[in-house]
């Protein structure tokens, strides 16, 4: 089943804005078994719309359509909508009633621009947007080239566009055209690189039957293995990927840490929950980022009771509870600071477990004994501390992320003791 | 002088890579007086490929190409554009000479796949690639709908495709057409939504000289407000621009935190580093983030001394300094409460300046009295502090992401006296 997807907006043709929105619709839309045949972006501009509009519905039976549906002036697609689809714009009352509930949770009343929002074309269905007061909109024309075309409207802001792709978009693209069965399981490892991956599971990879596809999905610190497998008879292929998954884990086991979905700060959240275990970090080169990644989780404050983020060395000493002696004797970026400030706050936040960081993020603050990268992780537990020397490379934002995951992924194996 | 951008390869499609070449190379082309109206994307397929070429050729006089000239068998880009162009591929020794180079700098000898990538198209003119070893292919066609329309077709590797744009296309793009002068201002606001802005400044909008363009640029927390002007007369056209954002900065001067590419956490610590003022911060709702914003400036140390995240109440009372009573009177997520953290972690960090946060991030924890979204800001300065509610959404990741934005600019502002 053929898809274009179109991406509207000026901003996207001047480069101020990456367009992301594409590659995640597109995968979705392979993970439910529509292929992406091609992606055109243009401006906000009428005829560029209508020509990519009709061009694209002599191609393919669905086209998904981002961007361009904002209350401001700049924002034409919906009427241009209206004008290829030759309909009229009608107001809609639960669209206005949404459109309401947002305003009204934010304290104010609806201003005029946002009730031109609750304006809709006549000939389509509309689409909820929970995160947003632009409606998506879901037009079907009946005379396309294979029978049925169908052309979807959804908001450029990347949240809002996700979210109707997820509950609306695809169930009701899987409701209306029949695709092949695809079943897909993402193995998550983390703290080994994409091409020393790729040679421990080399003979692996190349007796995997032909039906079943290896995609390596490489992200900072993480590496993501998605076995795909299409066919016809469900049952088979769930069993076929289940064994080859089992196989692959086997010769990795170490860096495995979860599966499809799964987050690091997702998983270690669920152990603690578990054990009814409490938590704490004492950050000095990730500057809060664990935190952070521990809190984005919803819930997160049955487990976790907060942090020391201590940049600078007398924050160490007073709060983290590191001697003076020690910072002066091994450094900041040492085994002993890294040690004391996990036991430190592991007696002062009264926390089953503690991670602690200290490590030269970069650009600056290198030495040729301690070269940027260089960072210490340690883990407290009931009765123990543990700590490794890692060094990561010389990007800044890269070491900060690296360094939490493998610090998470630290914590996770020592809760499950393994 | 009109452009489009054609992306090709497989892995686009699928969702694994995001297409970052078309933004940077279309920032490049706008930089430089050529706009692009369209990018399309389509996979490593001969149909495809000669059909966007057929199409791209009817609407504008370049054609920019990046993607399928590796020397693997899926890359097929080059042979297409002999069969599009009409001519055949002939061994040419330059090409050569610097695959021998690049080999020999690893240590290898040519391979026979790469030995077939200095067979080059015959009509084109070919441009060096010093980071790989695809060369860039530049041809002409005189029977275009303008006259010459010009094809490029480079490397999809970024780093490859940016060196060969940077110092081969853009310069011989402007040595063969004659381009009109673009010039861009974006002003950033934080703390007001779109549509308000949009109220706001109706009437500027709508009495703006029509060679300028504005655009609306929202993220969450953030309107990004892009001002264009193209023309012949450079020193015109920009202080038209600079005419116009002043005034426009008159009508929302409250909300302007910066210009271009500014971030809030740069402009903070370039205020704090002026004054050689020290932060602190003490997060709950935010849970870290706004020292991980903070700490992912280079440099931040100099005047970050760290923050604590005091997640939990008993925290906020032993390390930051919020008094038991005050808490069990009003509630962690109270005026009392935020100002006492800020105050408390001032004396504790001997800071300048602290931001504090309280707030319910949600899905969890509200109630009619105070609902998800419900925040208190403070920051403390010397000899004072003050502090603000919010009502933000129900979106936890947004929740924390609006109250950070708010709480840098509430810091902003305090450091400017305004």
């Amino acid at each position: 089943m053929q898809t274009e997807i179109i991406n509207i907006g000026d901003e996207l043709l001047i480069g101020q804005v990456v367009n992301t929105n594409a590659a995640w619709m597109a995968e979705q839309l392979n993970l439910s078994g529509f292929k992406v045949e091609r992606v055109t972006i243009i401006g906000d501009e009428r005829e560029q719309i209508i020509e990519a509009l009709r061009a694209a519905e002599k191609r393919v039976p669905v086209v998904l359509i981002s961007g361009g549906i904002g209350p401001t002036k700049d924002d034409i697609t919906k009427t241009t909508l209206c004008e290829y689809f030759n309909t009229r714009l009608v107001f809609n009352p639960d669209a206005y009633r949404d459109i309401e509930t947002i305003f009204a949770r934010r304290g104010y009343s609806v201003t005029e621009l946002n009730r031109q929002q609750a304006m809709l074309p006549e000939a389509c269905l509309t689409l909820p947007n929970p995160n947003g007061t632009a409606r998506g909109m879901w037009f079907e024309k009946q005379e396309g080239l294979q029978g049925t075309t169908v052309f979807v409207s959804m908001p450029g802001v990347p949240f809002e566009m996700k979210a109707m792709m997820t509950d609306h978009v695809i169930p009701a693209l899987k409701n209306t055209f029949q695709t092949p069965f695809i079943c897909h399981k993402t193995i998550l490892t983390q703290g080994i690189g994409e091409s020393f991956l790729a040679a421990r599971i080399e003979k692996w990879e190349n007796d995997l039957p032909t039906h079943l596809k290896l995609a390596y999905l490489p992200q900072p610190g993480i590496v993501r293995l998605r076995i795909t497998g299409m066919g016809t008879d469900e049952a088979q292929i769930r069993k076929e990927i289940e064994e080859q998954s089992a196989k692959l884990e086997s010769l990795i086991a170490e860096h495995v840490f979860g599966y499809d979905m799964d987050t690091l700060e997702e998983i270690v959240g669920r152990l603690l929950n578990g054990k009814g275990a409490i938590l704490a970090t004492a950050e000095s080169c990730t500057g809060g980022y664990i935190a952070h990644l521990i809190t984005s989780v919803p819930g997160s404050s049955a487990y976790f009771k907060g942090s020391v983020v201590a940049y600078a060395n007398d924050i160490k000493s007073e709060l983290a509870g590191v001697l003076p002696e020690t910072l002066q004797k091994h450094g900041a970026v040492s085994q002993a600071t890294v040690e004391e400030m996990a036991t430190g706050i592991q007696r002062r936040f009264e926390a089953d477990y503690v991670i602690a960081t200290s490590g030269i993020a970069g650009p600056d603050g290198g030495s040729t004994e301690k070269p940027v990268g260089t960072t210490w992780i340690a883990i407290a537990s009931p009765g123990e501390v543990v700590s490794s020397l890692f060094t990561f490379g010389d990007n800044r934002e890269r070491n900060i992320r690296r360094t939490a995951l493998q610090a998470l992924n630290m914590l996770r194996k020592k809760i499950l003791q393994i």
